[in-house]
């Protein structure tokens, strides 16, 4: 297969199996500009099956680098609300949305901390609307990503053809490479679902995580729900919120934290890099945080709002993933949290609660929503059952249960 | 200079003298795809004169393309309607518009043009609001080019470097290869103010086009007022409306036209060519409609509304004018327009009227604004005064008041 053929593969899987738009939907598209060649392969078979018009919206790294770059002081406080009232809209009304990421993770590594953190606090407040209705499922909507020259070289630094090298891995890790990638994806489904009944069945009420610099009990939301592989809109379409995607999640109880916990993969946020994040957390907070490289981007993260140093989602993902077996890391929380077992910080999932989104039954609230991995070779699980017996879930970074 | 060089100082004018964006301000951008270099400058450019943000959106033709050639039939009647309300509301609230144009002149030649023709009416329903604060001028706006590949190739078919032989014509009319292009600017607007003023004092009851297939009095409006170069917006900030700009323009009545017209150059619309059209127009109406070449589309475009087959405005450009005699036939409004004495059938511009736009004294009223050619070296105009006598305006396409 050629390169292009690939991205034609890719471009399919993302609009039948990622976000499976419907007869009639409108599909939103947002992209990199770098992107455009795969986003143009997606409106040709979106429009194929039936959309009703495909609306893309390309962002520009550069024009992200010339704000910080050039703009002045007061700039890093705005972000077009109008923007993302109208894509709420647009979404209420019943368009599906797939977003293509591929930042350079170090865009904005020489930029302030500070001005970085604000930015993202406006964007977050600007993007709440649709942030709620994408956590909701209120449509069906996939994220995948485009290998960009910048993330190419951050993941390949020094390769003489970085972009080559981090396609070969995402057409691999999407199984863009099987001989019929549409059916290697509704197996692979069927057995993160098998996996989630596994779990659901045994009612836990908390996690516990062992591993190097680890030792963290994380309680489980009453009436918490794994979930995982392919979700369902509220109008009842299956998509693939992630492709790639390995893991199955819940979500935790806001109040219900403990212990100590080492992130085992660095964190790419907002542009920036975070590395070696260690953090203490008490009855849900953290109470202690610190990181060797952006402890001051990871402690503005952190303080966004009451709800951004509490958990809103744990994940499991065994070692031996396709991501992990790639031995990469891709600096792209799509693909590394689909390496390694992890948790995220603020918005907790409605899919992860029976009923929905509860703060009376642990449900944590939040403008940001932040993965980063925790898990590893050598990470064990345990659950933690009503009575307080154990029950083996991880061991080794492999799933026992 | 550097092809570089001239981009920005291209950039540079745009933002300075173009849209003249204010401090605090959002700048909204509209551009293909292909512009991406030059609307990086913009935003550098934009961000050092101290703009709030600046929020690109990019237009991609092969997404359209994708849309002509495989979506489903129902797909003709959508538009983002959400989209430009949101648009809408941010102008209310102060942002600026800069428009950047380069659509290949023959991106949907062999498309359907029914469909054409819908996709449009869609589309001028959906931008209504916005079009209204823009002909308004609500806020501070203007439009430029860019030399896409596809637009450069269409205008010079067969040559090795069509995009250079195009950005050559632009800066030249843009006048970015003056010493000092902001000054030219200026130098250019105080001429295009003193014909304003001139043709603002005679009061003319209607202006007379005689020339090839040409016999036209277009009635001017109660109350027209003739605007030209720079225009203020309603919260007092000065914008050059069109990049290049030569005409001066005023407001038709829209009972009062009679007579009949031949087009003096193609006309380009929604991606599709329109060559050689004449009409008659009897009391402010088009009664017959002919072209030799899209036909189809022309036809379409006047059935749009009622207003669609009567004048919102009437423009003089001297036949001497750099874009006229740069000799090319640009197949893009922006630039022929600015080449030849013209004629608009639709919405009216409110600032073309003492108090803004109003039906009773002649103001037209519809969804679309598209300007076509009439003027040449040909063409003699005169202004009807009050009285019935005549004064020469323009002979052989030159200025003779």
């Amino acid at each position: 297969m050629t390169h292009e053929e690939k991205l034609d593969r890719l471009a399919e899987v993302a609009v039948r199996i990622g976000v499976n738009v419907q007869t009639g939907q409108e599909l939103i598209v947002n992209a990199p500009i770098e992107a455009r060649d795969l986003v143009d392969r997606i409106a040709t078979h979106a429009y194929r099956a039936g959309a009703a018009l495909v609306i893309p919206f390309f962002a520009d790294d550069l024009i992200q680098r010339a704000r910080f770059r050039e703009a002045s002081e007061d700039s890093f406080d705005f972000a077009p609300a109008w923007l993302y009232e109208g894509v709420a809209k647009s979404i209420d009304e019943g368009a599906a949305m797939l977003t293509v990421v591929g930042t350079d993770p170090m865009l904005l590594a020489d930029c302030d901390p500070a001005r970085i953190g604000r930015a993202q606090r406006a964007m977050a407040r600007a993007m709440k609307p649709v942030r709620g209705l994408i956590s909701g499922f209120a449509t069906n909507w996939s994220i995948l990503s485009f290998a960009t020259p910048g993330w190419a070289k951050s993941v390949f630094p020094g390769d003489p053809d970085p972009a080559a090298r981090l396609w070969d891995a995402i057409f691999e890790v999407c199984r863009i490479n099987e001989a019929d990638p549409v059916a290697a994806w509704h197996a692979h489904v069927a057995t993160l679902r098998a996996r989630c009944d596994a779990l659901n069945a045994r009612r836990f009420a908390a996690l516990r995580f062992s591993g190097p610099g680890t030792d963290l009990e994380v309680g489980l939301a009453d009436g918490h729900l794994w979930a995982g592989g392919s979700a369902t809109s509220k109008d009842g379409t299956a998509c693939m919120p992630n492709m790639p995607t390995e893991e199955v999640f819940t979500m935790p109880h806001r109040e219900r934290v403990n212990g100590r916990v080492r992130a085992s993969k660095p964190l790419v946020h907002g542009g920036a890099l975070i590395e070696d994040i260690e953090v203490r957390f008490e009855a849900g907070r953290i109470v202690e945080a610190k990181a060797r490289r952006g402890e001051d981007v990871f402690r503005a993260l952190i303080a966004t709002d009451e709800g951004a140093s509490r958990l809103g989602e744990v994940a499991l993902v065994p070692d031996a993933s396709p991501v992990s077996r790639s031995g990469l890391i891709f600096r792209n929380t799509l693909f590394d949290e689909n390496a390694a077992s992890h948790i995220a910080l603020g918005q907790a999932l409605a899919l992860n609660m029976e009923g929905g989104c509860d703060a009376a039954r642990g449900a944590n609230e939040s403008l940001i929503h932040v993965d980063w991995m925790i898990g590893s070779a050598l990470m064990d699980v345990d659950g933690v059952n009503a009575g307080g017996t154990i029950t083996p879930v991880m061991r080794g970074g492999a799933f026992v249960i």
